[in-house]
């Protein structure tokens, strides 16, 4: 039995953690803090939770932090960007662990980082220590970690599509295009007038063009497969659905090679994986296919005209993408199944 | 450890029930049945259940259906009007226990069931013996049942909503007016030119007015409750949601009575139940509390200009209006914890 | 050809007024004004608009309110509650006309208006003068008028799903029950956690049960049309769709009548009317088959089990309900033909 | 004043062409026909019309075909494949126009026709005259035509956004990639699996991987424009709204060029259309800012990181893909207006 605190927890994120933790057995929810909401229970902010759980939001200041450190075994950092690597230094000092949800820790490179996200990286002698959370790349290291950096949701879904790709050699350098779709809960639960339901739905939209800061996540573990170092394209899509990435990724090939020996070699890589459901040549995945589970649906082939390959790439935006990995991270870095309270079928319709 | 069977798997009820069976440590799914995909996997219906299961669906025939009674211990029938009644004779006569998803034994005359639902019943004999499933009404009768009629997904929302009133004797007879919205899923898989996305989203309409066959169920169970016959207007609105039921039931107070008393009223009556959840006054329940759990979200208050009260009750209607509540019954008919296998958190947003 | 301005144009309805506006051959836009966006173009506002038409949006102060006033014949006020009526004396003064789409002029009573908007109303001594913008009950008032109040959108959705029965005296007094669904854009443009997507996308909740502010702008047209003083019940829903209405009326019948003859009755009513269209009976409406127009549909039936009539009726609440019948008004008040510019056809699927 | 028929009436197409032509002044809709709904009133299958037109749903036989071409100047077709280049001999050696809203007169060679539709061509000799019906790059042709091959939604919107790069050369040939994503409607009114609500809602997926058939239609007509055979990637994208096209655009740079030139190449383009509106840099268009309306917008990048440009192309299917090109190149060809009774502003939100 650990204890965990959720520093953030009135964000979706937040919400799909409580759902999750609620359910596993080995885990007590001790704190849970935000700033807009503290003082209330945390049923003010999601009331579907009264009669689940009573807990008030705390707000998290210098004076307790240390003390909500201690109260904890592990604690799941859902922060602006830049804040989590000051409080992740001394979450480690304290002997603690820690995943952080943001983007603090999911860069080898200091500078990388501050010059996408603009903001200054307080523990840079700590990134060499983090792990890129993504457990069926880099499951040993995650359980020996005591910082994960949780991946973000484009980058989940998109290097888990390309990822045999990359390892198998089949692909030319700097030949991936990404083009990503996203559901609105990835803006989070702050309203503006871009995720307004009367602006958001039924409508599609393109954002932050050849410029979003998945950009160099991806990159970076592209680059850490392949070996060599990988520019790609990028482009996200507001798409008017609550949750779900479908990320379609289109390569140049260096050889030809078609899409039922391309499905067998996915199938291969991703043997065993409890998450990963590769689908027979033909079939593509629906992003609803994943929703309100920990899964990650793919599906490839190769188009023989243009000499291309392209694969879609599937998952729950708040859980594969957000929560549920932390919890499988989580599960990974304590020592349980790591399965444990991670739903294995969709909600579906 | 029992063995279930599900006839008339290929429905979203019956992708329900295999969601939360599988996540059910007490149960063995045995048999899935189904017409149209007979000779397929279930997979080939629900693509996202790839790598969860593998099961043949069957056609079910004059043939087979001895062996797959004698290969279960309980069955889930999801049927066409009519043809459950015939099957739960068999199912009783090989000793074996049946949950009707369909209306077949929802009434305990077989002439109102006859009037409005325009088929013979098969088995007027076990009207008598069937329990109404509705467990926070009959939680005995169901734990002692072999054949249980689960209730209709309306119904359920605005039973569970008006039971307090009828029971404390507080509303006018024949005063209940019900406003109720649905969810398309309710009109199952088959597509129609009702169903189809482009005519269903963002469109708000009215259907079976003054005529739904949830008229006669809601109007036995209000009346075995205050003990005289109720006559009821419902009308049910298909909205642009794929879940929820939300009822709104409107009622002539006998007395004037403020919504902080009846709120608290409604606190005590469900008080101790696990899936229903009364928010305190002046809060009012979102469908979405509900989706993908088998929750019961309520509210009350009272207009003092009219006299009257008003209630809102939402539900999942696959799950609490369906599948959901047929797994409750099955914990109870088989000595399970209730709860067993039921999400208490809604997948939220 | 005459000069109007809108006086908060970087509204959902400001956007419906120019769009109908551009397609107006007798009308010219001469100003936009608003706060938010003061000093950029309307198309930074509404970017669909770039190509169609290029004005900059002025903040109203005390210092060009006149010259605003000087150069329009006509004003529409988009304006915070009391606020319209303060600058409506300006421009009566001034000899212009002036319709709010706001309620400052929806009531004969200064102190109703008071009690249920908590604002000072500024201008008591022009409630006499202004007439109720809705042109199927009062349009010769309105031909004639220097100052229209245009009704709200659940107001005129259930007034004109109600005139019939109230007119011809075949309901009983204080019994309708009005159960109202909008869409999300009734909301307004302003981001909230109420109307964000993820949060109202796929739900449905009441919202101000029992005390929502068009209740006694029903109630005095009710009793206007009626003769005497209607107490009313009336819950609104928020809707999952971005625009419509769809309120479901409920009353008790006086005696017994059949929905034939209620139908025939309304057709009879509405013949003539341009935008009202009454429906067979057994046909009931769809919120989508006003989208985009200025339509208003209408379906009747009685339910001979209760005693009880329940209507539907349906409108787009941005146009009938907003800015397509301030156009109606406006086309009355300046002797243009009454459908000028105006859709009779939605925009469907 | 032209006489018009509809060949297809009960389609989605047919609903807008009803719509739109019920504003032109110029044109008296005389026949509407149909298979499913013949002998119904158009007001059986679109409700909302009631009130708007009255006319009976004919089926098309080969004993009154000759009559329906006698009675009209133009007719809009709207076939199964392979039927339109049938009845398109009759209606030009009748001495009629026609414009075919679906694919039989898009191409110039009937072997690929023939070869990605698996139907046979009934008039490759016609294929030489008919024009494909994109006035902005053949509006001369048009105006001069008998027979128009009106373009596919996805590429009307792709090959708008294309156009400038291949017709400056600036673009490496075969280097295009387009990830196209579609609302509902583009799948017609006949109810499937795939379009009901339940399914295709919060949902969306890949289909027609490297096989959908406008693969050639686009590469007919870049080749064309460019001057050499261009091989494309094309994949299309199910999305959850009703209507709307969002064409991303991919192409590999021949020289490094920024987004700020290539802006104002496409303005120089498109200065002088009425229905093409470039945004400026840095604004990426909505698809919902075209819908209900017969604009086309675009935007335009380049990554400098990759040397890839970036288009984004928004049209609604429903009208610049379909019914209002198909009035667009009406007018054209009857010598009316191009604009006439074309929609400039979209109903937004």
């Amino acid at each position: 039995m650990i204890k965990v605190s959720i520093i953030g927890a009135a964000s979706y994120a937040g919400g799909e953690l409580i759902r999750l933790l609620l359910a596993h057995k080995e885990v007590e929810i001790v704190h849970l803090t935000g700033n807009t909401y503290a003082g209330q229970d945390i049923c003010a902010v999601f009331p579907y939770l009264q009669g689940g759980i009573q807990r008030e939001i705390i707000a998290l200041t210098q004076e307790n932090q240390r003390q909500i450190i201690a109260d904890s075994d592990l604690l799941f950092l859902i922060m602006p960007h830049g804040q989590a690597s000051g409080m992740a230094k001394d979450i480690l000092a304290a002997g603690k662990k820690a995943i952080d949800i943001g983007a603090d820790f999911r860069f080898a490179d200091a500078g990388v980082y501050e010059q996408w996200y603009k903001v200054k990286h307080q523990a840079p002698e700590l990134l060499q220590e983090a792990v890129y959370g993504l457990p069926e790349l880099y499951r040993k290291q995650i359980a020996a970690a005591r910082l994960v950096g949780n991946p973000g949701c484009y980058p989940t879904a998109t290097i888990l599509g390309t990822y045999p790709l990359l390892k198998a050699g089949l692909i030319k350098d700097n030949s991936v295009i990404i083009d990503a779709k996203s559901g609105i809960s990835g803006s989070g639960r702050t309203p503006s007038s871009l995720n307004i339901y009367a602006a958001a739905s039924q409508n599609m939209k393109a954002y932050a063009v050849a410029g979003h800061r998945h950009t160099p996540e991806i990159e970076r573990i592209f680059s850490d497969i392949s070996g060599n170092a990988q520019v790609i394209n990028f482009t996200p899509h507001l798409t008017p659905m609550i949750r779900g990435i479908h990320s379609t990724i289109y390569a140049d090939l260096r050889q030809s090679i078609d899409g039922e020996e391309l499905t067998r070699l996915y199938k291969e890589v991703y043997a065993g994986e409890t998450f990963v459901r590769v689908h027979d040549h033909g079939s593509w995945p629906e992003s609803k296919w994943a929703t309100g589970s920990n899964l990650c649906h793919i599906a490839v082939t190769a188009d023989q005209r243009s000499g291309r390959v392209i694969v879609c790439s599937v998952i729950d935006n708040l859980l594969k993408g957000a929560a549920g990995q932390a919890i499988q991270n989580m599960n990974l870095m304590c020592g349980f199944a790591e399965d444990t309270a991670l739903p294995l079928t969709p909600v579906y319709p």
